[in-house]
Order: C-alpha cells, then sequence, then structure tokens
C-alpha cells in the first residue's frame, strides 16, 4: 500500500538478517511481471520461491514464520503475549495509521485540528502500554516494526500539521527516540527517502493510490 | 465486535475439542467484571490465566498457538500456506464482510442492489479460490473458521435483500452448504440463535454498537 508499511517489511527483513532482492516498482506504473505475480497490484509484496505474498503484516509474520531462530525472534514464543502483540498491531493498523492519513489528508484548519487530536490519542494509548526501550521492553518486536515508519518520518504531520512527539505524551517521544536510533531503521530510511513526491501528493490531496482513495472515501479505517 | 465474530471463535474452540466455560454479556450493558479485564468493552473475549484477550481473529490465532497438536490444525505448517491463509481472512475481513454491513444497512433499493454487488463480488473472489470441500481442500481452515458464520446465517440477506447463494458463484453455493454441515458450526449457531434481536436493529438501521456506527460514519472497512 503505502512507503511506511514497505518499510515495516523492510525492517523486518534487515532485523532478521534475511538476505533479500529490492526491486523498485513505480507504484502508479506496474510491470507486467509485478502484476503476474500479484494481481492486485498492492505494494509492498515478496515474491519466495516463485509464488508471491503481499500485505505488509503478513509478510512480518511470514519472515517470522520462515526463520523462527533468527534473532530478534520478533514476535514472543508465549502464545499470550503473541496475541498481546497482535491486538496492538491491530491497534496500530485501525486507530493510528487512519488517524494519520485523515490528518495529513485533512484541509481545513479546525479539521486539521480535530484529526490531529485523534492521531496523538492514538499514539498515546499504545505509547503508554511502552515499557521501554520498546513495545515490550527490551525485545524488539513487530510492535516496533510498524510503528517505527511513522515514529520516524512524523516530520511530515510537524511540517505541514503541527504535531509534536511531546504533545502526544505517554512516553511516545522517549519510544520515538529509541526506533530512530534503532539500526534496521536508520538503514532502510536511508533507501527510502526518494518517496518524498509521494507524501507531497497526499498533502495537496492529488494522491490516487489505494489509501488515498480509501481515506477519501472515508473507508480507510484499517490499512496496514 | 458483533455476534458472527463471536461465532468464529467459538466454532474455533470446538473443531480444537478445546475446554471452555460460555458467559454471555449483553453487548449493550456489560458488567464490571468484563469491562474489568476488557476495557474496551469489545466482544467476543476470552480470559486465560487471568489475562483477558479480544478481536476474534487475534484469539483464533491465539486458540492455535496455545494448542497447536489439537487436531484439525487450522493454519497449516508450512509458512508461505500460513501467509496464504492470513491473506484470505484479510480478504474476507476487509472486503467480504464490510460489504454485509453495507448491504444489511442500506435502506434505499438502490443502494441495497448496489451493495449486494458489491457482497456477491467479494464472496465469489474467495470462493473461485476454494478448493473444495473447503478453502484449502481437505484440511478445514481458519478460512472456513472465518467465513463460516456468514454462511450459515444468510437468510438475513437472502429475507431482506435478495441475496441467493446461486447468484454469487464461483462454488460459493457448494462450500457454504459444506460449512453448513460442519458439527462445530451446528453446534455452536444453536447457542447463538438467541442474538436475533441484535440483527433485527440492524435491519432498523437503530443498531448502537461499533460495528454499527462504524458502518453508518463510512469508517466500517474493516471489521473482524
Amino acid at each position: 500500500m503505502g512507503t511506511h508499511n514497505k518499510h515495516s517489511v523492510w525492517i523486518a527483513l534487515e532485523e532478521k538478517k534475511i538476505l533479500y532482492q529490492y526491486k523498485e516498482v513505480n507504484p502508479y506504473k506496474k510491470g507486467k511481471h509485478f502484476l503476474d505475480i500479484n494481481p492486485k497490484g498492492l505494494v509492498p509484496e515478496i515474491e519466495y520461491q516463485g509464488r508471491a505474498l503481499h500485505e505488509s503484516l503478513i509478510l512480518c509474520e511470514f519472515l517470522e514464520d520462515v526463520y523462527p531462530d533468527h534473532a530478534p525472534r520478533l514476535l514472543p514464543k508465549d502464545p499470550f503475549e503473541r496475541a498481546y502483540v497482535r491486538l496492538w498491531i491491530n491497534h496500530v493498523s485501525k486507530s493510528a495509521i487512519p488517524a494519520f492519513y485523515r490528518t495529513v489528508h485533512a484541509q481545513e484548519p479546525d479539521k486539521q485540528q480535530a484529526e490531529l487530536q485523534e492521531f496523538h490519542k492514538a499514539l498515546r494509548t499504545i505509547a503508554e502500554k511502552a515499557k521501554g526501550p520498546y513495545f515490550l521492553g527490551d525485545q524488539f518486536s513487530l510492535v516496533d516494526v510498524v510503528i517505527a515508519p511513522w515514529a520516524v518520518r512524523d516530520y511530515i504531520t510537524r511540517e505541514h500539521r503541527g504535531y509534536i512527539r511531546e504533545a502526544v505524551g505517554g512516553g511516545w517521544k522517549e519510544w520515538a527516540e529509541q526506533l530512530e536510533k534503532r539500526e534496521s531503521v536508520i538503514k532502510t530510511l536511508s533507501l527510502l527517502e526518494h518517496y518524498q513526491p509521494f507524501f507531497e501528493r497526499f498533502l495537496r490531496d492529488e494522491a490516487q493510490g489505494e489509501v488515498a482513495k480509501a481515506t477519501r472515501s472515508g473507508r480507510g479505517s484499517s490499512i496496514v
């Protein structure tokens, strides 16, 4: 879907030291090979032994299933803890991310402020549960993988929508700063910098991708 | 969230022969104990060793994680197949279920027809991938668990919205008939029959639960 979600999969690949080949696909002009293996044309997408998968969260779980012994374990071994991680990822995808998109999309100042407050609240709710330095404590998990892309590129809402980390509360600033220092996050972010035009289209409400259409139609409530 | 989602968790419990205690909670008047362990007040919900979990799909995966050796395995062992199952569950939750709710909610005949066509299409897309008798072939999996509640109670859309299984196409009728015959589905359905008033509120567009509010606000795009 969007560059943030692709970024999550990339972080997971780097964390688990999985060999991969990076292939760039212009999201507005998809090639035949790409569409052959991924008829819906969604990114991110992984080709594994000739079969294609997409949806970033499913890809992250897949990488964990294929390489359970690669450190770090992105999902805890304990079933309850695994479910707990999935519940909070669910919160990120159903509350925080849609609020981010609505904040960026909003054009009128009042509406921008209202959506920004919802975005802050969704981040604060999860930040309050983070043990520090990462969500589960010392263990870097899929919750960190999924939220890191939003932490490291929050300048988009800061510069254009008045977002500030301190105003989120709940320890969000400290958590975001930890995520910014993580090697896998730094390395993959630098690869993604040329995606800035994608966001500029969002800010002008000119984006035509799936996320933009869903947000505009009011159906963008769950985007991972 | 809704009775259908609770039904999925119940089917998974029955399939895996897990001992459980059924506690009824009036979704419009939740007791203190229930809210203590589940602050968001969402159903379905499971209490396991004193800790609470909710979100039906996460609960189903949790049951599989806790009891991997209970037959049947609701998720395949192979990582690719697991991801494939999750992708199609994702389709059910992001396309089929929201289309069902929009169809039931629609009040004007034109709108009802348009939503019904989307609901048919979403079901057809997944039915075309079902190998038969179940989604993965002989193996009863989480895809069947998640879609069975919608198959066995489709009379709601048939009686009120003109839905017919044959019109869906793609082998949906045959798959739905298999699901109706599954013991775990029959047993749990009979327990749920007293939930009919919940749906009657939906049909009159009077429902006040989370799903109803989300659908009405246009944010009901992903409900599991």
